[in-house]
């Protein structure tokens, strides 16, 4: 599990398509055990006025319906360590391993993706840090409403 | 917290509709602290081919785009015990109670709700449990693929 990973390439590009969409610039794309993108997408809270569709979320729906062994053994890539409600969908559909671009901007369910078996990689990537950087500076408001924080 | 409260009467019509439509049938409601209804919705795998929107994920999609004030003190009523991404949805956005119509056919994250601070009533309604044993008898593969079960 590295950088240079066609999913992890993928949830990149869906996060800098984010950001230039003047939204949450956050991606994610789901792949599966022999390697074959399922889906990926990114987060739409702006430009859909969306509150549930968060990169991974995006990435889930616009996978399709999936008989449970579709999932099995896959990986989830995502550009930032997942929200509560991002952590339960991996676990629902009982994702293999979450990759995550980093972990400096925000901790999410980690360590229950753990307990409940999931394999964790973090990466700290510089490019994923520094959108998300960039954005929270920028647009405060909109991250705070995109955790359910005050 | 009783079988009367408008946002019950809300999702278990939600969990009709989503019956009538072929669908799986769990419908859920969100209110706010001061009693308004947020937003409702049922689960729309069949209807949209959506991997997503469960119940609760629907009433949260149709409530918009809302600060995190908005959700303080808010009730989750959903027909079923929340699955794992429903729980950690309810959890996200700090809801303080999920109101569960039956946890007869399917137990989700109750324990985790209540380890997370969030307060869980368990109602055991019969319609509830009629819609759900009904559907799972009439559609297994349908709801295996709702839930992640081979």
């Amino acid at each position: 599990m590295s950088e240079t990973d066609p999913g992890f390439l993928a949830a990149v590009e869906e996060a800098r398509q984010g950001f230039t969409e003047g939204g949450v610039p956050i991606g994610a794309c789901l792949v599966s055990k022999d390697g074959k993108i399922l889906g990926r997408g990114h987060n739409m809270r702006v430009q859909k006025g969306s509150a549930t569709l968060h990169g991974e979320i995006s990435a889930l729906e616009n996978s399709g319906r999936l008989p449970a062994l579709a999932y099995a053994g896959a990986t989830m890539y995502t550009t930032l360590s997942p929200c509560d409600m991002c952590t339960g969908a991996c676990i629902l559909y009982k994702i293999a391993r979450v990759v995550i671009g980093e972990n400096k901007t925000f901790v999410g369910g980690e360590e229950y993706l753990k307990a409940r078996g999931v394999e964790v990689v973090v990466l700290e990537n510089a490019e994923c840090i520094g959108l998300m950087t960039r954005f929270i500076e920028e647009k405060p408001h909109v991250w705070n409403e995109d955790i359910g924080e005050q």
